[in-house]
């Protein structure tokens, strides 16, 4: 039922693959590109046009391209000019601005706010309604939680914009915001509500407002275990290209520390 | 002007009952029953199915049901699977996933994203932009206040999904974060931007970054009165069931200590 | 392309100035006020009407008013009694309750729920995301930062409604909750996730959990610069009045202190 042709815009400059399928009342604007067997749900907007367009005529929209595989649930928008890999997926009413560029294998959750002129990895998971400033850059395998804020101005409001950098397998629990240009290294966990202001080395357990190092993740004991569940890559497996590999091997074999 | 009865989708295999309006562009899906007198605004979805709609051939919808008298505002996205009582009502934009329960006369403000698989009493109330994640269990009168996150992973990325409990009359203040498998009692206070680690107690005042136990709520003076607010109930009537009855009848009719 | 004609829904009763450029599928309700050059984009609600008008059938709707040279951006809704001036801006799915007042030159960014009965000056710049109780009164020059909260009840829940006041130039930064009645002065900068429960003197640095005065904002030192930032109009300009002017000169001239 979702999918009646019903109130569909579909630019003419624009490049719909095989098998795509798109939702009633969605509009694709200018120069998308979407590659095959992906699905763009009801009412999402791809290739929304910057603020130029409303006011000079000859405004031509920069191009955007989905990779294939990939599913936007409805009601979001996705900015022109940016780049999604392959097997993306987005919940719904996600806002992703202009010129952000994603890995393959991303997903970014319902409510989320993308600003723009960011860099994410593969494999990086966003929950539901994170907020990622300007400038960001996310290694792979990044999951962040929840309300979620990586901000890049450090003397508001000023001309600066420094976001953070995120080393990949890191974590940032629920709640948590990242300060301008704080460097997270890899493996790192960011406990939930933290205040992170100053750098964080590979493999820290970081928590607190303001937050502190804590210990090596790989020292903090499950309370089911007793063994530390960290680096997670050893415990978790589920959608990892490590499925069924184990992390040590497909580490190796992909060049992961 | 908001009936025009403009590009709504409604699926046979729904029952609509009596004196029901839809909204404009509104889709109701396979096996949604609404009771009567309930109002669905414009651009919503009512049975929203899970991700196997998309990829498999024999998918079908579980049941989605709404009591009578419910009121669901624009743009939100009800999951199929979940049963809302009589007199719910939401605000615009909320998500609302598979398998949740609510009981009667609950409300979910704008914004709002619940998880799925949740279970609510009666007369919970949620303000704008609550995250409820999946596992959690609320009970009776409990009100909940914007940005507040209950989570479920206590080693993210996990497989292990324990949400948080949450007793009758209790009041979780604005962007409070309550971490996996905790445990409030009933009558609690917990303060605004709190981070709950531990269990709390009955009737108990909790706040900070860790969350601390302060005081009795009973003990806690009103800078208006000088006398407690708490328990809430017996200073708070408006739209409760006690209304014009006082909560200590009413409690004692209604087998609530 | 996203002006179409298509879908549209305006009321008669409404007034609509010349080039105002209307998105598909939006609905302007009975009494609204669009004054010149102004684009209301796609799948917008202007004038929503408060919750009368589905249960009374004499409800009429107040008056809204949005000033020229606007722009609202999609999926956003603006319920009826309020006032926008003009440049007035919003994100994507804004949502703004009845008998707000905004100023010249306001900006309110992507998903940001206004509650209603709020007071803005000229020149707020909300960010995304930042949610604003009844009964808040915000100066001009105000900036906002996602994720911030203004709160009204100070025993939740009770039938106190009572918003805090922010002074001109104060800066709000990310993750902050102002509890209620709490007086902000000019000035001021509140740093991320800081919880206010006491008044603010003008000019003051305030953060952390509960939040403390830690110095003058003058006296707070750039990384970049080694001198003060603060008080920021005099290093910032871009979109301000006093952009090519100084601000030195333009505050005497426009009777700011």
């Amino acid at each position: 039922m979702k999918f009646n042709n019903k109130g569909i815009v579909i630019s003419p400059k624009s490049k719909i693959g095989n098998n795509v399928r798109i939702g009633d009342n969605t509009t694709i604007y200018d120069n998308v590109i979407i590659e095959d067997n992906t699905i763009i749900s009801n009412n999402c907007v791809i290739g929304e046009p910057i603020n130029d367009y409303y006011y000079n005529d000859l405004y031509a929209n920069p191009e955007t391209k989905i990779g294939k595989n990939s599913i936007i649930r409805s009601h979001s928008i996705l900015y022109a000019g940016s780049t999604f890999g392959d097997n993306f997926s987005t919940g719904h009413r996600v806002t992703i601005r202009e010129n952000s560029i994603f890995g393959n294998n991303c997903r970014v959750g319902t409510l989320c706010d993308i600003q723009g002129e960011v860099k994410f990895g593969q494999y990086c998971w966003l929950h539901s309604n994170v907020h990622i400033g300007q400038d960001s850059k996310i290694g792979d395998f990044v999951f962040i939680y929840p309300y979620v804020v990586l901000t890049n101005d450090p003397h508001p409001p000023s001309n600066i914009c420094n976001g953070p950098e995120i080393g990949n397998f890191s974590q940032i629990a629920v709640g948590t915001v990242i300060l301008p240009g704080i460097k997270i290294g890899a493996h790192c966990l960011i406990g939930a509500q933290s205040l992170v202001g100053k750098d964080v080395d590979d493999y820290q357990l970081v928590a607190g407002n303001p937050a502190k190092a804590l210990k090596d993740v790989r020292d903090l004991k499950s309370r089911e275990t007793g063994e530390s569940h960290y680096p997670w890559p050893k415990n978790f497996e589920r959608g990892m290209p490590w499925e069924n590999i184990g992390f040590d091997k497909w580490k190796k074999e992909n060049g992961y520390d």
